[in-house]
């Protein structure tokens, strides 16, 4: 007997590496000092220009959104979702990346499909100027079926001690939403369930309401905020923000409010996208399970002064950034949506 | 139709969280800024006895040995595998760990099972000095059988650039191994595939030659090398380390030999443990193929320049450290396995 007939078949998992140098070479910075296949990647932080530099860390999944990527055979966006979760969790606390490593589960190794996850990885990571200095290709028959997998991301990015978000968020202040590409990675058990499942629907069926197919509208990439935000948090003209991931609203506009403080959102502030009225009306999901579930078209809450509020609309647009006032930060507690 | 329909229940998650929370903050340090729950986990690392700090980071898997783990029911340990694991992937490269964070993916959301998770973590995170500052639980119907999970870790540490292993591997050099204490985490699919398919066993046969079950032989703890190799890596006494995982010896000696030099293994320097043993006559796998998929009681080698052997032997002696000359590095190229 050998590992191969146990399922494990190491010279495809070296043909998945090969593959992976490649793609992720593509992707390095000065920083980089170590090569794809050391055991741990090697990263020179330049430093210079921070008072008192602090590492900020963070891991994330996609979720069940993998299945949908699995069901429609497309595998080259979910590892881009994954990134720009990343990307956007440490800029909440007001850092920029230094660094990515990636953990990829498989239940068959497939050099071709390892290939284009990894792809997915590595074009955000040269987007979010974000190597991907290392990670695992597992393969591990029995927990996943053939042809089915996961992944988890994991980033490291630095802040200045003295600039960390939040900061200063005060009763008044005013809450700018960033429209999101979709459901992002979040709320996809319950979306499937309504999509496929109570509607009936297949990756491959063209909703006109969507104007395109089911599949890729929740395969839609996961939008990083990077670009249109670190811009402004240099100038400090940001107070805190919110990254809506799992828990939607109510679970984590209150993580940035300090005690004593609340939210109230206005839903006529924007329109909600096609698809979370879809999933509400087909599954007849209350109001408040969808704003506990999903991002409903905003993927970050920006909390600004309100003396600040034109300087950020303005540099927003100028980056061809959608933004909307969608409510304010008020005594109190938890979030009111209304 | 609600989260929780769809199979996702974010109050159960929600007392994981708790439980996570409390177990993680007992592994904190001084380098720790941030709260369990912020969106990225805050560390502040000592850099002023480093000239040139460099962060080394990581990230793995346990493999199918969580599959032994479910079958046992013992959640306890695999997350003190993956830390050891992680620690040991960036000791090779001659850095020790500033933190670590955790991704766990369920098929069903259960706060004790997550909480016996994490515990195995966070008994590691405070035995190697490593901070548990972040990680995310997932809860996957679909992707996980419901009492199923998978585990991933990151790791970051720092090295001095000047002190980054391997550093001047040369031919003559001596390989001496430290004992593992089991599997570790690798060659599980091959492992359970001769001990429970071909030989019969269940997780609670008790096998003489084992001298306990084969659940506990199989969930035998990954070792860290980190508290008997840093004393040696501060005095330049170590060239190059080389972890054995995936890919055994022959896949990972060559790892941090120089062009033109390979490794010769002499087999008689060290008494292969039962549990392998057992398996390549189970499985009648050839001698080839078990020093490609298993550590074969060897978790860890040191290169070491044979002025310095005595110096390391008895060092490692003085920790309680088993430790074998079992090869030497060669002129020419591979590992020979005599």
């Amino acid at each position: 007997m050998d590992y191969k007939s146990a399922g494990v078949d190491i010279s495809s998992a070296d043909a998945a590496k090969e593959k992976i140098k490649h793609l992720a070479r593509a992707t390095f910075n000065p920083g980089v000092l170590s090569e794809i296949g050391a055991f741990g990647g090697m990263f020179r932080p330049d430093l210079s220009r921070y008072e008192e530099p602090v590492l900020v860390a963070s891991t994330d999944g996609v979720g069940t959104k993998i299945r949908v990527a699995v069901m429609a055979g497309i595998h080259d966006t979910v590892g881009y979702d994954l990134v720009a979760h990343c990307v956007n969790d440490i800029l909440v606390q007001g850092a920029v990346p230094l660094f990515f490593l990636d953990y990829v589960a498989l239940g068959r190794m497939d050099a071709d499909k390892v290939a284009a996850i990894v792809s997915g990885f590595a074009r955000a990571c040269t987007e979010f100027g974000c190597p991907l200095i290392g990670g695992e290709t597992a393969e591990m028959p029995g927990t996943y079926a053939a042809d089915d997998y996961d992944l988890a991301g994991f980033i490291v990015g630095v802040v200045d001690r003295s600039r960390a978000l939040p900061q200063g968020v005060r009763e008044g202040d005013v809450l700018v939403g960033l429209p999101s590409a979709g459901l992002h990675t979040n709320g996809y058990s319950l979306g499937r369930k309504v999509l496929f499942e109570t509607l009936g629907h297949g990756v491959d069926t063209h909703v006109p309401e969507l104007g395109t197919t089911v599949g890729r509208a929740l395969l839609a990439p996961h939008r990083s905020y990077l670009a249109a935000l670190e811009p402004l948090i240099e100038r400090r003209k940001v107070r805190a923000l919110v990254h809506i991931t799992g828990g939607g609203f109510q679970g984590n506009i209150p993580r940035v409010l300090p005690e004593g403080l609340g939210a109230r959102v206005r839903r006529s502030a924007w329109q909600v996208p096609p698809l979370f009225r879809l999933i509400q009306s087909g599954g007849e999901v209350s109001d408040d399970e969808m704003f506990r579930t999903f991002n409903m078209g905003v993927g970050m809450i920006v909390v600004v002064a309100p003396e600040d509020l034109h300087d950020v609309e303005h540099s927003l647009e100028r980056r061809g950034e959608g933004s909307f006032v969608l409510g304010n930060v008020i005594a109190g507690e938890g979030v009111v949506i209304e």
